[in-house]
């Protein structure tokens, strides 16, 4: 199964909807995160304009979406449905985290199973009836002096977590340039040192702590071979006799190798 | 360093916002995961009717917001900006996931130091020159054919994943009863057993796959001590000759320990 296929069993179900503004800004959170099947238990309004104004380009959410009469209707073909829900109830199931049951539904999802995702009202959340339908019960951690999540945050944050848990990410996309090995950075502390002492700034009779605290502040930075060569050509430069540097020195000590390495 | 002081050291920078409404969205986003530090950086329009109806009850996060010229400005006293990017740029710096992200940002808020959390304009993003201000650049892991997260949605992500990077959630409340022992569990077994060969359901000599089927389904629920004692009573009434079972044998039931326990 690929990744796609896991969040194309992942359903979004909005019951009773009041602002058709939040049915679109949900269609647009839910494509962010590569879901698409959205369903509405009995909305105000819908379609809306302003749902599609909204969804900005996710109107094929909207244009797909499902309506019905009611939840059990929406629930069909679900094996675990989990309900959002921002209080604590009387309830016989335990709770998770949204994090933990991105997880629960993420090995859901992998046996093959569909799972639902169900948010209540703007006002008044999900009815005891309706949370009765779901398996699992569901609480953001939001700040518990203002837990007023928008409606369209908390699908933004679900869907965000499902991503997570059902895709494999890999590395960060970066354009780091290849790390200088320690004996290339080793070379440039030499360098610096023996640049230093030629100018006076240094005096290895009595070094105090330069060598130690240049050395720590270059270990930190995790320095690109690329950059050790920009600072040995630097130092090159610098290292000749005032008559002899050129006038311009910045495009050709970039980038190229000290000439003495 | 509680929890909520480890909050209150994540700034949120919004960098030329266009529309009020999303800046009223961000600050409803930071207060429900308990940001409240708010920074403008030219605003097209603040304060505005529209953001504070946006805000809904985080009016205090737009009251305290300060606005400045520059993201220099808006970046005193901080010692790590992370900017929010949805594309490759040609960096020489490593990216790092949303997630990943925030635990290097909670690291670094755990050492007493302010971070910051730098955002784009809705259509241009962030401009080179403000990005070269940032030393983490990050990406949100959205669907790579539709990217478009609303600014609003973004900080709503990253201020929940600073939530749940900086605070330890401990157990999700939960009202469940307490879990039958495997003992338990066994002795309602036995009363099944008992109880169907009364009927002639069950037949010893011919067991077939009744009981390890219905261990295996008893297994997988985690059933209650309270849920054993309804089903016991259920089945004791059961067991009763049919002329004296009683009419309503629904409430005497419920929760009452079997009376052959």
């Amino acid at each position: 199964m690929s990744d796609q296929s896991a969040l194309s069993r992942v359903r979004v179900v909005l019951t009773q909807p009041s602002h058709p503004g939040n049915i679109g800004a949900a269609a647009r959170a839910m494509k962010t995160m590569g879901l698409s099947s959205l369903y509405l238990v009995r909305p105000k309004s819908f379609p809306d304009s302003e749902a599609y104004s909204r969804a900005s380009g996710a109107t094929d959410v909207l244009d797909n979406a499902v309506q019905t009469d009611s939840l059990t209707e929406a629930l069909t073909g679900v094996t675990i449905a989990a309900a959002l829900t921002s209080r604590r109830r009387e309830l016989s199931l335990p709770m998770q985290w949204s994090r933990d049951a991105a997880q629960t539904l993420a090995g859901r999802i992998r046996t093959g199973e569909t799972v639902a995702l169900v948010f209540g009202n703007e006002t008044f959340g999900l009815s005891n009836e309706d949370l009765a339908l779901c398996q699992l019960p569901v609480m953001i951690p939001a700040n518990p002096e203002y837990a007023s999540l928008n409606l369209g945050a908390a699908v933004q944050l679900m869907c965000y977590e499902l991503r997570l848990a059902t895709l494999s990410l890999g590395e960060a996309p970066s354009m780091t340039g290849a790390l200088a090995t320690v004996d290339e950075v080793e070379q440039l502390m030499q360098h610096i040192e023996r640049a230093t002492t030629a100018t006076g700034f240094f005096d290895p009779a009595n070094p105090k702590r330069l060598m130690p605290r240049l050395r720590r502040m270059f270990g930190r930075i995790a320095l690109e071979r690329d950059e050790v060569n920009i600072l040995r050509g630097m130092i090159s430069f610098f290292e000749k006799p005032v008559t002899k540097r050129r006038t311009s020195t910045i495009e050709t000590g970039l980038g190229q190798p000290p000439e003495d390495s």
